[in-house]
């Protein structure tokens, strides 16, 4: 059926075109059938919309990105016919029915999310079938190998490549940052890629952007790593893994996180890792609640990463509260850089990179890289490669942490009693941190004064929260009022955990990965 | 955040509002996240997409079905804030985590389902989640009750309500257009709602609209169930059991049917049926393979009849083959008409029609139910009820066959062997009438000359295909000489069943209830 093409300026990244009614019934297609269009020589297939008085009968709506594939103009008369469904969807069916899926039907799977060929419908069926069913080892590593080689890759031509990724979960916790520079520092190559923060109030990406760009191409990151050994890179940029980005837009609003190892270990592929630490903060503040659960976590990246041939190593760490004191993009990113530039900075933080970045280092040495580490951080050897890195990303290596904006509103939080701080609520903080403005206000975020086994007086202050602008800090303020940040005994109590009302927020801890 | 309103032509039955990116940013939601709006005190909760060239900053995208319910009008500046998810999407994590539903967690999901309130995201994942974890009875039955009470009722201020329904499956069956008049004849009361075509050939509602109009609203089929008995109207146009439509767009695509009972049961308890008889077609070329799961099937309905106060009777029926001769709306519909206006008409039909009707007969009779329907058929009161029906719908009563308009397209396709037909390919029937134009084209279809077990001559004709145009007769055709509907062997071969390659089409057989 001929069909004139009507532009709509909406942008979407579906391929859906929109049929009236009349038409859509004369070729026999239903709301979201497909469609195959064909215009001076050129293909696409879309999914079908329907209206009744937006696109008239004889027209057909193309949002931009169909628009744009077609090269259609407004007027445009596109044969416009039946399409089958993808041969995946029968794949979807199959593990949404319990059916173990096979390597290639994986691989067809994620070439059409990459692809857009997959509804909204349809892929939030395979996510759920995930989520349902499972996966057997062999699906995820499958999987993660779909995932890597449907993306960019990197290729340093070198065969001992370094990697840390963390599960996220605890606020605050700028540990890539000070890790990466020491290991580095050490000389192993470790081009690290991190996220931006989705529900968190930072990630390491927007922390490490106060200090240089961090949306470099291929190309750029092969040049910063030859020359230094290591980069603190946002993933987004390079299109590692991109289906990953594509399922997230599905876990995202139902809570879900069934594709958490395939997730990480296709962009570890993808970057050509082949010595990997993983950081599962632990805790009940955090998203794994107990040494079991993450050992079996660790389990699973383990196992998967032998049949990725990635050697992995699981740390379990302290995941009860915030590490070091600052949360928000600048805040950290001043006490990362400090904790460099002065050779020592909170000690939790010191002792958690010295631990992970240690792993990495007994990878080479077999053994004393924790020691190794500290050492590269207290003679300044690591703050040396962190400057080389900033320079070689295009920022300011000299930058001193008071150079990094932060919000000029500002409000100190103080103590009412005398006591001990028994527990610090993490999700609290988060709360707290994203009411300030944080991540999108770069110079957002919440100082604590005090953490736990702390003693505290009357009148002293216990956190402080800054802002952007005066809305955000008040609401900020209002809900720190409401939710508390930290539970505050006579003494150091024996009763291990208060059961505060809290706000339900079921995302946090939910995706950052 | 004050937002001007840039009102999009676009519909959507979905509550979606566009944002700029970066405002989104500013006020911390994501895309699929909520915003409250307001505007001169009336509020509204709408689902998030962002664009980041189509809305400017400072403007906000209103669909026309949000920009409705808000009476906005371009330029008006609305305030926007980030809003909490209904409390539903809880409840559809639970159940995607296996946990079973509290009856008022079930009637929220449905109210926001009604209301719009989720995304396809959400809905997709209930309905994997019912696909996944199955339901308890409790749970089918609040999910029925659940389905029934967010819509309209049909109060007919009687207490004997009778209803048929078939879980389809099988071309050509016109056993309802038969069996209403003859129950309504027997003065029992049958409001009889059907649903049109989504992947068959042709519904109840199709078949029937070729005599009277079936959009009728509740007054109306009041009105015509008073003065006849029964009626037989589209149940879409009465707005019976909203959710179930809505849950019918997740699961067309997905070819998946989980709600199948609460679908049927919702539709019966809204009309107020206490006897009920359920058509299973069986058979290898049928939705319900074999008489054990037809058994199954029937056992849930008649437990769920149960807790539902409708006295449920099911009836595995042959479903090898089509009903009668004729596929598609106006052939189907001359068939019923003759058959009733003549007395008689195809053997398996007639037979199909009194075993049913006997069912609903014999709750009031308490036996001889079968012989009593064909009594009324065959003594002329079922015609003139039917003739009643028709004029009180609207139609003109004395319409004899030969007044509805088929294909003047039309093309007779005959043996080239000497033998007898031991199968027919329901599947293939379907594609074949869908492509000559069936539902949309109401003079399309195929007319049988030959039925399982037939002598067939070389020469003689074996169907014709009917189609109101040219190209679509081609298609038709051409399908016709790729698909065998009938298979032919020397003698009524003992081999019971060749199987035939066929394409694929995992479609077909689901969802027509």
């Amino acid at each position: 059926m001929l069909l004139k093409a009507k532009i709509l300026g909406l942008e979407a990244e579906k391929p859906v075109v929109i049929l009236n009614k009349d038409d859509a019934a004369e070729i026999d297609v239903r709301p979201l059938d497909r469609v195959e269009m064909r215009l001076k020589g050129r293909k696409g297939v879309a999914i079908v919309n329907v209206a009744t008085r937006f696109i008239k009968s004889g027209e057909i709506g193309l949002l931009s990105e169909i628009a744009d594939h077609m090269r259609a103009k407004a007027g445009d008369r596109m044969d416009v016919l039946p399409s089958m469904p993808p041969e995946s969807l029968i794949h979807i069916r199959e593990k949404l029915a319990g059916k173990p899926l096979k390597d290639e039907h994986i691989r067809k799977i994620v070439e059409d999310t990459v692809h857009r060929r997959l509804s909204e419908i349809e892929m939030t069926a395979f996510v759920a079938a995930l989520y349902n069913h499972g996966m057997t080892s062999r699906e995820v590593a499958a999987l993660s190998r779909a995932m890597a080689s449907t993306g960019k890759t990197l290729d340093l031509g070198k065969k001992k490549i370094y990697d840390k990724h963390s599960v996220g979960g605890v606020p605050g916790d700028e540990t890539s940052m000070v890790l990466v520079p020491i290991v580095a520092a050490a000389g192993l190559t470790i081009p690290k890629t991190s996220s931006r923060a989705i529900t968190s109030p930072a990630g390491t990406a927007d922390r490490f952007e106060c200090l240089a760009p961090v949306d470099l191409d291929l190309e750029e990151i092969k040049h910063v790593v030859k020359k230094t050994n290591g980069c603190l890179v946002w993933g987004g940029a390079v299109d590692l893994a991109p289906a990953d980005d594509l399922f997230i837009k599905i876990e995202y609003p139902l809570s879900i996180d069934p594709l958490l190892l395939p997730s990480v270990m296709s962009k570890k592929k993808a970057v050509g890792a082949k010595y990997l630490v993983i950081d599962i903060p632990t805790g009940e503040e955090a998203k794994v609640k107990t040494t079991k659960d993450a050992e079996t976590l660790a389990e699973r990246f383990i196992e998967l990463g032998k049949m990725l041939r990635i050697n992995t190593v699981g740390a379990s760490t302290y995941g009860e509260q915030p590490i070091g004191f600052a949360i928000g993009p600048a805040l950290e990113a001043r006490e990362a850089l400090s904790t460099l530039m002065y050779r020592k900075g909170p000690p939790d933080l010191v002792d958690k990179v010295a631990h992970l970045a240690g792993i990495l280092l007994d990878f080479k040495l077999g053994g004393g890289g924790k020691k190794a580490s500290l050492r590269l951080l207290r003679n300044g050897k690591a703050y040396k490669k962190l400057k080389d890195i900033i320079l070689a990303q295009g920022g300011d290596p000299n930058i001193k942490p008071g150079d990094l904006p932060i919000g000029s509103k500002h409000v100190e939080v103080k103590s009412n009693v005398n006591g001990c701080v028994g527990w610090i609520n993490n999700s609290a903080v988060v709360e707290i941190a994203r009411a300030a403005g944080t991540p999108k206000d770069k110079g957002a975020g919440i100082l604590l004064h005090k953490k736990m086994g702390d003693k505290v007086k009357k009148g002293q202050t216990l956190f402080e929260i800054y802002a952007e602008k005066s809305y955000k800090l008040e609401r900020a303020l209002r809900l720190a009022r409401e939710l508390k940040i930290l539970g505050i005994g006579k003494t150091f109590q024996m009763l291990i955990k208060k059961i505060p009302p809290r706000i339900e927020h079921p995302k946090y801890f939910i995706l950052e990965r």
